[in-house]
């Protein structure tokens, strides 16, 4: 029995209110990082504070993410465009060197996550069947999803589920959620992301690994849907989803850890997490590529690539490694130039960006992929329709 | 087409290294509850200090769920076996009057869990297609289920999923994804709850609520498995899976909620909620009973009713309120009893009593309901078979 294709489609994304240009962030990291240590250390004359901020801006200037890979951030967060750091909401430096603790970054989380599952609804009148909500930056309940569905008196027609703490890789696990779903016989299932990274900086922590982290990360809020398509129907725009895998590279558990820590969620990062990334792609892809009964062969040469950007040079490389042409891999690092990595936002507005690209013809295989704590790579082959 | 039906089945659970009975707990708590707020007013006099004492004493024994109900409960922490402050790993009162901040609790939070995968694996050479990973009261990646795949070399054949932060009703939203796995053509995905609530109680909140909480709450590891079964074998012993339904009552949003806060995780709960849950409860019962073409009538004479103990008296009042005699839900107060509340991992030891209970023939159907943020009403009916 053939059953009709799961599709993904009606990408919406809605800007975090404060946009950025990359430039103006790394100043402000800078600054952030020089009051941090000047709460700590309280030197006595200006001479050693001008000494502490001129370090600290020579050491984000030299490993954080340059303006040639991002060009602009989004955040929630007003913070992030003054220094004055009596009226922050959370890097009220001259006292919480950290940061404010987990409890005011968890009341900040609710309260946009919540603002943006009412703005990605304003105008719908049906509810989905199931209703995804994908987070690794903010767990409180009820979650913005809950109280939408409660505000909406949609309680007796949406299921509700949480697909958090899974990291950057979280749409693949999300929309294997939905596949499951719908092959329950949910008609409609709906996964929104709410992602604020960048509430969870430590500026206190100058290592060069949270360096990278402070200066790649931004906030990204996106919807779309999961659906079978109807019978007859000429298949509408969309992703079909053709096949998904997920596999942990054995002895790579401390490479990237994700943890509720006092101030905040912390991120650990090895340098060694491309190396790996590439020792496990090559059986990984193959495996993938088989279960849509494809060689990983055919795919270099024709797919488009959606690569989650991990880190800032992760999408050349691995196209590098693959021997891929830069078109295949330019969606990948437009997102990323234009929004930095928005953890598991990241690769809907990707596919997004894909699906609204008139130069990729209907028809063009999709091979998605995303890394995460275990180290997890996570895949999915998806095919552009309508 | 009829296909096989799917079958929750293998149910190990694990015992908390600390069994304590509620009387010791309740004076424990009392004396931490003194504790904490001797370091907080620091009192000049031994006399000042005592009126502390015995004020807080009164209170947690006045408030706190009654040895009556709760006969024992298990915790992965040592703290609660003694009371010298100074040697405890997250209750140092004599500092930090609510106990430890996030990041101690997430540590300890990572090695129990892991831990607890390991033994539960410990004996099993066949590696599960999925491994769902359940709890809402640690978030640490990679988890104890990525750190298990890892070191077992599992990678290329078990996917994780993690299933977080959706309060005491998980289980449900747990085998509904299981069963969508199971759907998609995964031969066995196997859940495994690992709830430490006893790792965010905060000794200096006082309030009536808070003492109830923390008097119910206690830990559960359990672990079980999610599969069809086989064309032509008679169906072995296990809990077929008839019908899930999950709802959120109208306008209850604030009635329960679970956050991460500065010190651990802090829940609030409404006195209102057995009455919202009451009032949803029939046209709940109606619909998850229709979609199993039944009518929730035909249940109330016949079925077991595994019931979440989200408060010391919940379970007696909705068999009350239903009509149900106490061999209906005697499984659940005794769970209760034996266990205390384990917030997701409740109401899989309720089924494994059930399952291990001969006086309950084959073919008896099991009508579960649980309760979290949301508000959420989820339910399920199963069929216990072989």
């Amino acid at each position: 029995m053939t059953r009709n294709p799961i599709l993904l489609h009606d990408f919406q994304c809605q800007p975090a209110a404060y946009h950025s240009d990359q430039g103006a962030i790394l100043e402000w990291i800078a600054a952030a990082h020089a009051q941090a240590e000047i709460t700590l250390q309280k030197p006595a004359t200006d001479e050693a504070r001008e000494t502490i901020t001129r370090r600290l801006r020579k050491l984000v200037l030299r490993f954080g993410c340059s303006t040639d890979r991002i060009a602009y951030r989004n955040s929630a967060l007003e913070d992030f465009t003054h220094t004055d750091w009596d009226r922050m909401r959370i890097f009220q430096l001259n006292q919480y060197p950290s940061g404010k603790p987990c409890g005011e970054r968890s009341r900040f989380y609710s309260e946009i996550s919540g603002a943006a599952f009412e703005q990605f609804y304003a105008g719908e009148t049906e509810p989905p069947a199931v209703l995804i909500h994908v987070t690794c930056t903010g767990y409180v309940s009820p979650s913005g999803a809950q109280r939408l569905v409660a505000n909406r008196d949609w309680g007796r027609s949406t299921e509700v589920i949480h697909a958090y703490h899974m990291g950057c890789y979280a749409s693949m696990p999300a929309i294997r959620m939905a596949a499951g779903f719908v092959e329950r016989g949910k008609a409609r299932v709906d996964i929104v992301h709410t992602e604020l990274c960048t509430l969870h900086m430590d500026p206190s922590q100058h290592m060069p690994e949270q360096l990278v982290v402070q200066t790649l990360f931004a906030d990204g809020l996106i919807r779309y849907t999961v659906s079978r398509t109807e019978d007859g129907a000429s298949l509408p725009k969309g992703l079909e989803l053709i096949a998904t895998r997920e596999e942990i590279v054995p002895g790579t558990g401390e490479a990237m850890t994700w943890m509720v820590s006092d101030f905040g969620m912390q991120m650990t990062l090895s340098r060694k997490v491309p190396d790996y990334i590439r020792a496990g792609l090559g059986p990984f892809l193959d495996s993938l590529a088989a279960s849509a009964e494809l060689k990983a062969g055919q795919l270099f040469d024709t797919a488009i690539f959606a690569i989650h950007p991990g880190g800032p040079r992760i999408i050349d490389e691995i196209g590098e490694h693959l021997g891929l042409r830069p078109d295949q891999i330019q969606a990948s690092n437009t997102v990323l130039g234009n929004y930095g990595n928005m953890s598991s936002a990241t690769l809907p507005h990707v596919w997004k960006a894909i699906l609204e690209d008139e130069a990729v013809p209907s028809g063009t295989l999709i091979v998605s992929l995303a890394f995460g704590p275990g180290l997890t790579i996570a895949g999915a082959i998806l095919r552009k329709s309508g």
